[in-house]
C-alpha cells in the first residue's frame, strides 16, 4: 500500500498554463490540494482556474527555483523544460518533481528517447541521426528511401517535422537542417493501417498501470480524435517492456504513448512523459481521468486500474480555423470540455467532447456530426 | 431549440464562495465561461477555483451591484441573499441573476415558501406561523401535539431548527421565542419511513427536467449520505405539480427539494432555490451533473434529461469532526471532491464521495467503510 502523504496544506506546482495543467489542476482540487501554476499570462487556460497564478517564463531560471522552493510537489505540461538546469537541483528540491528532471531530458530529446526504446527492445521505426545535409543523403541510404525528418527536440503536434518522399525532397530538407542549430533524426517512412496511442501511469512506490489502448486520428501530425477501446495482439508483450523500462528509469506520473500499427508490427512512434491528448476520453469514459492519475501518482497514492464505464468511447478534438469564436450547439450530447481560450486560431486546440456509449461506430458518427456545429 | 448565449468572452459571477460555487465554477469552466466569485475570504473553496475573485460580504449591496453590473450573469450558491434589496434592479441588471431575486425572495423565507407549496396544491406538512411565545400554545392545539419550530429565515443543516416533542418544551421554545427578531413558523411533526429528495432544472426558455428520486439520510439535520435511485407512487403527480408551479414563477435553475415518504404520502419537507447537497452524486453517476445543468439553464443552453451512468448509486458526506486533518485513505474506491477548507471544524461539510455501481445496498456498505476510513 502506498505511503499517503495528502494533507490540505500540500501544494501543488505546474509549470506551463496550457489545458493539460488546466486539467490537471482540475482533478487535484477535487483531492483539496493548492494549486499553483507557473506560466507567462493570467488568461492561459491553467491560470484561469487556480486562485494561485505565479508569472514566470519556464526559461527564467531564477523564477522558475524560486517557484519550485514554495511548493511541496512540481510536475509539467510539457516535456519542453529546461530539464539539464533542473536536474543540477539539489535533493530536496528535485525529489519534488515528477517526472524526475532527468527522465525529462532524456525524453524531450528525440535522439535519446529512440536510445532508450531500442535499449528496452521496444519495437520503434529504425532512425538515424542527421547533423549535416550530408547525413541527409547517408539516412536516404541506410533507411533503404523515404523517411520523415524531425528535430530532436522542442517538435509537437506535426511542428519540426519535415518529409522526404522522394530523393529530390533532400535539397529542401538540406536546407532546413543547416539552417538549424540542432540535431535532427531521421526516421524510416512507415506505412501503418492505423495509429494507437495509450496512457501508462506510475506512482512513487513503483505501481504501474495502462489505460486502454485507443486508436488516434491524426491530421498535420495532431490528434483529430481518438476511438476505444481497440487490442493489438503485440501489445501485451510491449506493455511488459514498457513497464520495465518505467521501473527502470523510476518514473512517475503519466506517459503517453503512440504507436504505428502496421498491420503486422506495433511500433512506438513517439514518447510524451506526461498526459496526453490522446488520453483525454478518460475524464468521462474512466472511472478516473489521466489528470487524476498523474497526479495521484504523484503524491504516492495507490493505483489501480480505472473501470471502463462503458463499452466504447470517442474524443474530438476542436481545432481552431478562423477568427470568429466557437458556438457551443445547443442540444450536444458530448460532454464538452473548452480551455477558455478566446482567439480560435487555426490549429489551436480550442478544447474537446467526450461521447461514451456501447457502440464505438455510432458515437464515432454523432461526434463528428457535432463537432461541425461548433464552427456553424 | 433553446438560444444559445454561449461566447467565450461570457462572465459568470457566482455569489457565495462555499462548496456549491465551487462545484459549479469548476463546471462553468468546461463550458469556456469566465467565472468569477463574489466572496470575503480568498481561502473560501470557491475563490480557491478560479483567477477571478471579487472580495466582498453579500449584505455590501454596493460592492454587490459594482460586481453584478460587471457581469453576463449571476447565480446563488445560497438563498440567503439581499433579495429584496437584489429585486430593487431595474430591467437590465435583474435579468442577468437566474433564479430571479422575487422567487429567492419568496423561498428563502419558510411562510412564502409553505403558501407556495399550498398555492400550487403540493402536498406538505400542516403547519401555523409564530411570531409570540402564546402562538406556541396555539400551534400545540392545532397542530395536535408535537412540531418543528423553525425560523423563517437563515436556518439550514438543521440550524433555526427546534424540537417541541411534549407540551413542557414549550417554555424553552417560548424563550427562544421572545429572543428572536424574526417569525417562525411551526410545523407538524411527521412520522416518515425515508427522506426523499430530487433536483429539478428549468431553463430560460421553460424547458424543465427532473433528476432522479434519491433517498437521504439525515444525521442532525443535515444530509450525511445518499442512495439512489428511488421511486414513490406519489412523485409523478407532485412533479407535474412542481414543474407547474416553476413554470408560472419563471424558475430558472436547479431547484432542489426534500419530502418526506411516510409510507403513504409523500410531503415536501422544503424547498432550496439552488443546486443542493442531495445532487451531489450527480457529478458521477448522471452524463451531466446538478451543476452543469443549473448553469445551462441560466445560459439557456438547450436541457434534456441526463442519462443515468449505472444501476445505483451512492454520495456520502465527509462531516467534519475534530481538528486532526482529513486523510484520504490508500486505495479509495469512491470519487473524492474535498472542498479545500483546511479547519476540519465539528459538522463542517469538508467534501463527499461519490460512487457508481449495480447494487445500492453494496455500495452503501462499502462507501460508509471508507468514509471511516477518512479519520483515522
Amino acid at each position: 500500500m502506498a505511503q499517503i502523504k495528502y494533507s490540505p496544506a500540500v501544494k501543488i506546482g505546474f509549470l506551463g498554463g496550457g489545458q493539460l495543467a488546466r486539467m490537471m489542476i482540475q482533478e487535484a482540487q477535487n483531492l483539496g490540494l493548492e494549486c499553483h501554476v507557473f506560466c507567462a499570462s493570467k488568461q492561459d487556460p491553467a491560470a484561469q482556474v487556480t486562485a494561485h497564478w505565479t508569472p514566470g517564463n519556464i526559461t527564467d531560471l531564477k523564477a522558475l527555483t524560486a517557484f519550485i522552493e514554495k511548493m511541496d510537489f512540481v510536475t509539467f505540461e510539457s516535456e519542453f523544460v529546461p530539464a539539464l538546469a533542473l536536474e543540477k537541483f539539489s535533493g530536496k528540491i528535485s525529489e519534488k518533481i515528477f517526472p524526475k528532471p532527468s527522465i525529462m531530458r532524456e525524453m524531450q530529446n528525440r535522439k535519446s528517447q529512440k536510445e532508450l526504446l531500442v535499449k528496452y527492445q521496444i519495437p520503434t521505426a529504425p532512425f538515424v541521426l542527421v547533423n549535416t545535409p550530408h547525413d541527409l543523403d547517408q539516412a536516404w541510404k541506410d533507411l533503404k528511401g523515404s523517411f520523415v525528418l524531425k528535430t530532436c527536440y522542442g517538435g509537437y503536434d506535426g511542428y519540426g517535422t519535415f518529409f522526404a518522399q522522394k530523393f529530390s525532397d533532400l535539397g529542401k530538407l538540406a536546407t532546413t537542417v543547416t539552417n538549424s542549430e540542432q540535431g535532427f533524426i531521421a526516421e524510416k517512412m512507415i506505412s501503418f493501417k492505423r495509429e494507437l496511442a495509450v496512457i501508462f501511469v506510475r506512482n512513487q512506490s513503483g505501481k504501474t498501470i495502462s489505460l486502454p489502448l485507443v486508436e488516434s486520428k491524426q491530421e498535420q501530425g495532431a490528434c483529430d480524435y481518438i476511438v476505444g477501446p481497440t487490442g493489438h495482439k503485440s501489445f501485451n508483450k510491449i506493455q511488459k517492456r514498457i513497464m520495465k523500462m518505467m521501473s527502470d528509469i523510476g518514473y512517475v506520473g503519466a506517459l503517453g504513448i503512440e504507436f504505428f500499427d502496421t498491420g503486422k508490427e506495433l511500433l512506438v512512434n513517439e514518447l510524451a512523459p506526461r498526459v496526453h491528448n490522446s488520453g483525454h476520453y478518460s475524464q468521462e469514459a474512466l472511472k478516473e481521468s489521466q489528470f487524476l492519475l498523474h497526479v495521484k501518482a504523484g503524491l504516492d497514492f495507490s493505483l489501480s486500474e480505472p473501470d471502463l464505464l462503458d463499452k466504447a468511447f470517442v474524443m474530438t478534438n476542436l481545432i481552431g480555423s478562423h477568427d470568429k469564436p466557437l458556438q457551443i450547439p445547443a442540444g450536444l450530447e458530448g460532454k464538452i470540455h473548452l480551455y477558455g481560450k478566446t482567439e480560435n486560431r487555426p490549429r489551436r486546440k480550442m478544447g474537446h467532447v467526450n461521447y461514451t456509449g456501447s457502440h464505438s461506430k455510432a458515437l464515432l458518427s454523432k461526434a463528428l456530426k457535432e463537432r461541425k456545429l461548433f464552427q456553424a
